[in-house]
């Protein structure tokens, strides 16, 4: 096959993450190792850098500067949550055009695009445009979401560290509440709109330690405030701090948030309702139901970026699956986003793979039902079996003055 | 002088933190390795315990033990947020009574109470009482509170290991948040219903990198409006992500809490004000005044039991300020409480001393004015000097499947 020589563009597009710089370290590793790569560009806040050209050139990162890259939380590029138009036609073509013809001024043959689901659909779609005009061009998108619930991979980029972090935190939360003999209810707000990986992650600390959240609900499974009244009473006859974990985008039977009430209508720039009030309507529920001493905490910005904390495996894979999307490009593949295969057997292993992008793009993979208990308000051994090898380990970190040190473009 | 020989109890009072159990184990430490105490017992939730007689032996506790003790959150031993009676007349005296009758039973001569401002106050209370009715007893206090607002030390334990949560987390949110370039506010809510010591953390990380919040806000300075919104119309010049750190105790020039308004009405026990609704009322007024996007964001309990990121230099002055309560007490001393004096120079050194207790109890020590700047939205670097030294340094931590692991009695 021939060898497509050029200059590459990365960009980082959605939420943050705290593995989304080990991708982005991945992907310059890979560049600067691929022979038909001459230089590699960094595009500042994602396909709107491209547009408005705030490209930097990344061909001088050194070992040190990537290695201090990879521990730094948030998108050291900067990130966008823009989304491009459904088709070409008419006045959409444009926005298409406008983005080709800054590739062709930096001779860009390659594109990678580190995001979730929303970015993955740039991804598909410069993929069909850069084919149709006939642009010789590889297009690839590498995943990164902390809510893991992207199509056609065993589990996504930085999903590991946002684990580790809500389980770390959620077992420091349990022995925080534990200490007064007083009745009470603690809720712990997790992030998760669709899909209740990152609340399952609360239950880790169960398979190593005494604690364990007494309650946990996901979103695939409808929220019934009679049951959760009930698992309640029942949690109290065990000890009098009940602990829940709970996933912002819990849904009654008839599809309402549960976090509706408290924050309404509001949406982000896909249309996505905008939550934040699920754990601060259960205390209040709760303290009206039992009058104890309710606490809501919502674990907010800290679980997607906090990089002090961590997986060594996710970052590791991060990297690894950024640099093998440098090697898919480099041998011809275009349109596709790299993928981890999980290994059969009682060994953690993980593959690295493509698949085309239909069909991943603005899909939701959500936590089967198997990986739920009968009754809703729990995870499975299955499930944490699944999730507990993604949080091993602890990458070093370089500290200055007892604060780790970021990396800054 | 002559030594008192017998047993020795201790407990933990008020609420968690990251190295109340370190100083368990300096006490422990302390008692193993005093001659004139023959067992230390522990007294599960605090002072409750005593009453209740849930009193366990901690006398085989070993090295590896009392290590992971030292990186274990929370209050191992259990807290209570007991308050004993003002005097001893009358109803009153009954439970000093009771008290002491548990601890002739145990033939306790030294009781160690590691907690706050609250529990200094039991301090005081019993030493005077023991000394009243002749019952020979070394009663000793050692400091706790995240808060740092206890008088006559020059910190406290805890506080370091908060206010390295604090900084680390605030540069984490700065870098999540400044990856989009939309104008936005995020507030983020820190404890301290009276004093600032851990908001003024929040403003660490600018003397190691180029990120800090634009504006902090402490409840030693009358909260205005106006001039918050004047505040942030300046911080928006600079740059399009603005993030403010607030104190949840933070108070308009009439003394009405900002918080108030969300949450009004209920208190501890201890007839405090009970606040949460600072971040939320101000995330209203911001979207009110600006109709950008905001978000605000409340460490919550995380910030005080998070020893997955504790200072060292916490740590290790916690054991020692343990341990040398009980030699303090073993020489004779009571009624006290221990206490960190700085040394002057340029390198950080600490002395432990002992400090009578009235005078300390129920005092606040609050952020000096000194230490903030003119216009009250920010703080010194005077300020940041005082606090640099108390977080440096990363305990080892031991991980079993990629979670911290705790002590458990």
């Amino acid at each position: 096959m021939k060898k497509l020589f050029g200059n590459a563009i990365v960009g980082q597009s959605g939420g943050p993450t705290a593995a989304i710089n080990a991708t982005l370290s991945g992907v310059i590793r890979g560049a600067l190792e691929c022979d038909a790569i001459e230089k590699i560009y960094g595009a500042k806040n994602g396909i709107e850098g491209v547009l408005a050209r705030t490209i930097i050139d990344l061909s001088d990162m050194t070992e040190e500067k990537l290695s201090l890259l990879e521990t730094t939380p948030a998108a050291a590029l900067g990130s966008c949550r823009k989304k491009l138009p459904k088709n070409f036609d008419g006045e959409n073509r444009k926005i298409f055009e406008d983005i080709i013809a800054v590739f062709k001024e930096y001779n860009i043959r390659y594109f990678f695009y580190i995001g979730g689901n929303d970015s993955m659909d740039t991804v598909a779609k410069l993929s069909r445009f850069t084919k149709e005009i006939g642009y010789e061009m590889h297009v690839m998108g590498v995943p990164k979401t902390i809510d893991n619930d992207l199509a056609g991979t065993d589990h996504t980029p930085g999903y590991g560290s946002a684990a580790k972090y809500i389980a770390t935190t959620m077992q420091e939360i349990i022995r925080d509440t534990a200490v007064y003999t007083v009745k009470a209810v603690t809720i712990v707000e997790i992030m998760g709109r669709d899909a209740g990986w990152l609340t399952a992650a609360a239950a880790l600390p169960s398979l190593y330690s005494d604690v364990t959240p007494d309650l946990v609900y996901l979103p695939e499974v409808a929220f019934d405030y009679d049951k959760f009244y009930e698992d309640i009473e029942k949690a109290f006859e065990k000890h009098p701090n009940v602990v829940v974990a709970v996933s912002e985008g819990v849904r009654t039977a008839d599809g309402i948030y549960v976090g509706e009430g408290t924050q309404s209508g509001a949406t982000d720039a896909f249309g996505h309702k905008y939550l934040s009030g699920t754990g601060k309507a259960l205390e209040l529920a709760v303290k009206d139901k039992f009058g104890c001493k309710v606490r809501s905490i919502e674990l907010n910005l800290p679980q997607r970026c906090a990089s002090h904390l961590s997986s060594k495996t996710d970052l590791d894979e991060s990297v690894a699956i950024g640099r093998s999307a440098v090697w898919y490009a480099a041998s011809g593949e275009t349109g596709k986003m790299m993928i981890f295969t999980r290994m059969e057997g009682e060994k953690y292993e993980v593959g690295i793979d493509s698949a085309d992008i239909s069909g991943i793009a603005n899909a939701v993979r959500s936590v089967p039902r198997s990986y739920i208990n009968e009754r809703g308000n729990g995870v499975t051994k299955e499930c944490l079996s699944y999730i507990a090898p993604l949080i091993i380990g602890e990458p070093t970190l370089v500290y200055e003055g007892g604060l780790p040190k970021h990396f800054v473009f």
